[in-house]
């Protein structure tokens, strides 16, 4: 038997590295600005215990192109390295240097906001670079260090010449990239990667515009300097306690991650967790229009304020990812695939972490200032809506603060509403009905006819109200949702009242015949109820059960297989109490019988939408015929 | 100065490639499964050049679930290694066995389907198991061996005991990862991946029935027998030549590759080329609905037959995500960012050469049989409507094939079109009107009074339609677009033809000052028309220009800056030559006139669709009360 050891040869792992560590190119500039970053960190940190004795002087990093030469430089004000020192952390691959440092220091550094780990990033640099030099300097009094490596498994170390302490990184960039030699490239990238990383990072410089100095005249131009020009924010506001911001912080950041977009947010989320995590970050509401697909990837995850990507699928609740804003989790794995994230325990506390605190957000902003909250209600519903839908903890929260608004403007939570109309709305079997419309305008006749008896209608006009109808009524006892136009009103809440019809049954059955002549019965059931005399004579209504499984196929999921593909059908409901029907009935000639039929069916229909293409024509130049 | 070489400590590396090295650790295996099918592929090589000598016999893959001893394997019928070849492609890592055997017999094994090529694929087995073994014997005549690695860098190699050819990869699942010895997870992970691999693959066995034997009874039940389940395709159809196949072969693998699609697919394109890149593949245009954004990611990708990704964004031109099938190329680059594809110029030419495939496609079935294309144009054109707006050399091409369907279903190219139209349609300016409509129903009358002139009118309802239009106009010459509703039909297409007014200049003067009193001018624009006498009293238009522009930024992108949120603006067309508005002329009393033009602009809006909720409901119950 023999026993060895495995074995991974630098001439073969080098050139994955060099090709395949990142999916991304671009990604090296953020690597070696997160070195330069935890280079600055770890001295400050040495410099805080006493350990280093150096003048700080708020260092930075730079970054800098030289077109001529085609290199691009990262230059820090750092630990810099001794020779000794690159020997170990540069020519070992994956040797990570923050991983020993935290080791080394793990009571004081912990919350220093190193960010390395794998001790892979440097190498990075080859996937864009030719050649790679390196120039440091160490904090300790020894000699600087210059290394160079050609992109092959040799390398130079020799004794260098940088004066001054820290780390410069010099990229060859090859030809195929030449791209990163582009002053606007590499804007992009700090802007995308770097903006709120906690060193200050110098790229160029920019003019900046004195005060006059006094007893300057009107036409003088006001002095001007050129100083650094700092990419990043060190500060953002996510990293400060919720404390110390004003509400205009939080609006100041949140058009810094926004730049483009002018609406206002319409209030703020602080989050801001240890244990059993660690999770900060801002979460804003915005404006949402009607289109969810739109308004997705609108949050960035940062991990100690490096920016990694903004698809949180899978991170944040689904309903969730229509908001804006930023989290930030050192605890978050990213290089496992989105499937496996949502298995994760870790990750599906954080997803239950921000689920809760929306959700207590959502209650104090109602408890604290409801008018503001109804006000605003139209805009979050959609949200609020999805996620009573798709997440039961936040269903139950949502009890608090989820708002029914009426066709007039009034907003009700679920019990407030129940507590109203139990009395009018309870129908004689116990069942409370609750009336809603998903459109003032055109279901205007049928919202009159329930306001005249004294019912409330709600107005539920999202995409998705269906299926949360469908949940509300499988979670809460004893109710039942139909829309308005479902039925006539008396047959939408029945009571005990008895319908008493002007019409004797012989009448009646004259009427049905007249109407199954002329009205297609393919299309239209014929209902003959006795109503009041002053509602329609002909009402057009659709069953809210078919309808309402149509409704939920075309949203997507739920309904009943093959609804989506039923033909519409509906109810004519012919009021045998209002005075036309008995005009109609006592009309003798079957030719303006058949007139009078058709007419009223036109304006049935008319009502409920259903007259268009050639028979609105028809029925337009008929009735300009008549006026004329 | 000192040189040296960069070193990579096994320790270091070895945890991140166990880690790191996927994304998604459902991967291994498919990476066990390539190794295998390789060890197969390159046995059958060996034994046709006649390097070695063994029986075939059909070799396949088993894979089992030892649900006891928690373990899975692989089990092969290859080439099998020796002790000393297990030293040499195991225990170091990345060292590819399948690049040195494609080096080493280049010539012979280009067509081979050999997968391998990094050497890291079987370490991926440490992604879901905490101890590997390895039972392995070659088909030369040496001893098995059996190797075994706990997940350290340690391993043992012994002499084995395995007697028939071949490796079995014995994996001891982690407790972690205990759903990969679920037989559900592992069917639908080989159904994902490897589907249609190349050599056959056994997991489990299923119970097939047989004939009845001669005079059996009726009532005897048929004999069955256990077999081999084998779960893959080896030879799918888009790896045979096009000659080969028939219609139905296609279409039973379009039911193959899509189980739960119900509808057959409305054409295929069958893709094949060896240079500059290697690509082969089978397109289908499926029947699409008209929501764009639930089409996509239906088309598979895969390379040498092994499945890599359903999301081609970057592979295929975007317009052309929304169909469906397969594309296998060993040549697409898959490691790097999506951005990075799109810049990348073999993939640049693999996008064209598909696009190109397609047009040539559209344009035979066009030229063989076009009725049939003109029944499927509902169903292809937003894929080619989108192609059109997106893909320049697309555009040029589908000249030849993109039809324009009229209100009367008939069917022409743009030239057909504008050969036919240019006599009637061309303006007193030169310039050719192409009339359309987007709804049939919505602009009934305005559809007759074009029609009546003797007017073609498209009927163009894609979403993208105005962004195609605007497209059009700018590469077409001399011609403009106008919907049949963007003003009244005399002048949609100005002619030299005077207008004769039956009413005098001042009467004309108290026509339009009655009019101003009664209809709200901020809404509605008068303008006074002597339009035929049997052309409609009144007619409701809106401006092509602003209409368009609305439309375009609804639809996302063009349109201009801030369009979106002008409100509706509309012109009152009112017909001076009608006899109704002779009739208003000569009404007396002020009352009567204000009903008479009130009655007539509510019916002039219900034919654009613009009276609704309480309007509508009070314009029905005075229409009943008329007629009662």
């Amino acid at each position: 038997m023999a026993t060895g050891t495995i074995n991974v040869s630098v001439e073969n792992i080098f050139p994955l590295i060099k090709k395949f560590l990142y999916s991304d190119h671009e990604i090296f500039l953020r690597e070696l600005i997160s070195n330069a970053t935890d280079a600055t960190l770890k001295l400050k940190h040495l410099a805080n215990i006493g350990e280093a004795k150096v003048e700080l002087d708020n260092p930075m990093i730079e970054v800098k192109i030289d077109k001529e030469n085609k290199t691009l430089h990262i230059i820090d004000q750092g630990l810099g390295m001794t020779q000794d020192e690159v020997e170990k952390y540069i020519n070992q691959v994956a040797f990570s240097g923050a991983e020993e440092f935290l080791e080394k220091y793990k009571d004081s550094a912990k919350d220093s906001g190193i960010i390395g780990h794998f001790g892979l990033g440097f190498y990075s640099a080859f996937m864009v670079a030719d050649k790679v030099e390196i120039k440091t300097k160490s904090y300790k009094d020894e000699s600087a260090a210059h290394w160079i490596c050609e992109g092959t498994t040799e390398f130079t170390l020799t004794e260098g010449e940088k004066e001054t302490r820290g780390t410069e990184i010099i990229l060859h960039i090859n030809e195929d990239e030449k791209e990163f030699l582009e002053e606007h490239k590499i804007r992009e990238l700090l802007t995308k990667y770097n903006k709120f990383m906690p060193v200050p990072i110098k790229f160029g410089t920019k003019t900046e515009t004195l005060p006059k100095p006094e007893g300057a005249k009107e036409e003088d131009p006001a002095p001007t300097q050129e100083v650094d020009n700092i990419i990043n924010n060190p500060n953002p506001a996510w990293t400060k306690k919720p404390a110390d911001l004003e509400d205009e912080d939080y609006k100041s950041f949140y058009r810094e991650l926004y730049p483009m977009q002018f609406e206002e947010p319409l209030f703020n989320i602080h989050l801001n967790v240890d244990y059993p995590f660690n999770l900060t970050g801002i979460l804003y509401f915005p404006k949402l229009g009607h289109d969810m697909a739109m308004q997705k990837d609108r949050i960035q995850l940062y991990q100690n304020q490096v920016f990694v990507t903004d698809n949180v699928e899978g991170i944040v609740p689904e309903f969730l990812t229509m908001l804006r804003g930023v989290i930030d989790s050192p605890d978050i794995p990213l290089n496992v695939s989105r499937s496996y994230l949502q298995a994760d325990g870790a990750v599906k506390k954080i997803s239950n972490y921000i689920t809760k605190k929306v959700a207590d957000k959502l209650k104090s902003l109602f408890n604290n200032n409801r008018e503001d909250f109804e006000q605003k209600w139209d805009d979050i519903k959609m949200v609020i809506e999805y996620g009573m839908l798709t997440e039961d903890k936040f269903f139950e929260k949502a009890d608090h603060f989820a708002l029914y608004p009426t066709v007039n403007d009034t907003y009700q939570t679920f019990g407030e509403l129940t507590d109203k109309i139990k009395d009018a709305q309870t129908d004689k079997d116990g069942k409370m009905v609750i009336l809603y419309a998903s459109n003032k305008d055109e279901q205007h006749p049928y919202i009159q006819a329930a306001k005249k008896k004294g019912y409330e209608v709600l107005l539920l006009d999202s995409p998705i109200v269906s299926h949360l109808l469908q949940k509300l009524e499988t979670s809460k006892e004893n109710i039942q949702f139909v829309r308005v136009d479902s039925d006539h009103i008396d047959n939408l809440i029945k009571k005990d009242e008895e319908q008493i019809s002007k019409l004797s049954d012989d009448e009646k059955k004259a009427v049905q015949e007249s109407f199954e002549k002329v009205v297609p019965t393919e299309k239209y059931t014929i209902q003959l109820e006795a109503m009041d005399s002053d509602a329609a004579p002909l009402i057009i209504t659709q069953p809210e059960f078919m309808r309402r499984m149509k409704e939920m196929q075309a949203t997507g999921g739920g309904g009943m297989f093959g609804m989506g593909n039923m033909p519409e059908i509906y109810n004519l409901v012919v009021n045998t109490n209002h005075e036309l029907i008995g005009t109609i009935l006592n009309t003798k000639t079957d030719k303006k019988k058949e007139r009078l039929i058709k007419q009223s069916l036109d304006l049935a229909r008319l009502s409920q939408n259903l007259l268009k293409g050639e028979e609105l024509t028809n029925f337009i130049s008929r009735s300009f015929e008549m006026i004329k």
